[in-house]
């Protein structure tokens, strides 16, 4: 199978990898959630080529995840910004940082903390089951398929 | 910067990527959160070539996400297990299939209900504020990025 068939599949992190299954569109995500707007700071932050990097924003607004939007008229200017769908996935990012953080940090520790402005607390987001509020323990989970052959 | 320079850089999220900023390896993970351990189980399932999934599998145990375990002597038969360092990957799975269900679901509704067995909850998991348990709202964090140049 290619990754160009895997939209059809019925399997939501396929589908989800379809849009954001690449290095460089996780880390275009990344500067998204801090703050950056402008194909120049991108360019300095993410470490992609220019080629590469404007090739990933055009797929991210084509799938919904940023918008193009104009800010300036002469010369005609334009910024990228997280639509909902994209600020939906800092689920995807937070995850990824806490186990990067957990399992592959150096012996300089954690090169970022994140802070709960409503708490002011500094701290790891965790995982829980909405309706008991338990952490949860991938061992307690049961995955129901309601259609074949691919599962997920 | 090319991939290989990855791991130098200090942002937990590339470093996570350097281990699953890949498709493939994602949708193995999957499998094996969903029981499979054995190759020709993850080549009917996850839908990658034989030398792509040898490669992924070969990759993941170095790195210590799975580990390749003896199952027969007589023929030497080998199985694939998630590590406790794998097993911590479920937020990542996690948030990628809830994510996958909201925003690229078909008409058909998601493919797969996840069951909370010891609360018996059919539920999403979200992620809180272990402080507060209050759900996030990226709009209410702030990174704090303790070295230089790249963030993250």
């Amino acid at each position: 199978m290619r990754w160009s068939e895997i939209g059809g599949v019925p399997c939501s992190v396929a589908r989800a990898l379809s849009v954001v299954g690449d290095r460089w569109v996780m880390l275009v995500l990344r500067e998204a959630f801090l703050g950056t707007r402008r194909f120049e700071d991108f360019h300095e932050r993410v470490g992609a080529s220019r080629r590469v990097l404007a090739e990933r924003l055009a797929g991210l607004v084509e799938d919904g995840v940023l918008a193009r939007v104009r800010y300036s008229e002469r010369p005609d200017r334009f910024e990228y910004r997280l639509t909902d769908k994209g600020r939906d996935l800092h689920t995807v990012l937070t995850a990824l940082r806490v186990w990067g953080d957990r399992w592959m940090a150096d012996d300089q520790g954690p090169p970022v903390t994140v802070v709960h402005r409503t708490c002011g607390a500094a701290m790891d987001p965790v995982m829980v089951c909405p309706d008991c509020r338990d952490e949860i323990d991938p061992r307690d989970l049961t995955a129901v398929v309601h259609r074949g052959p691919v599962r997920g």
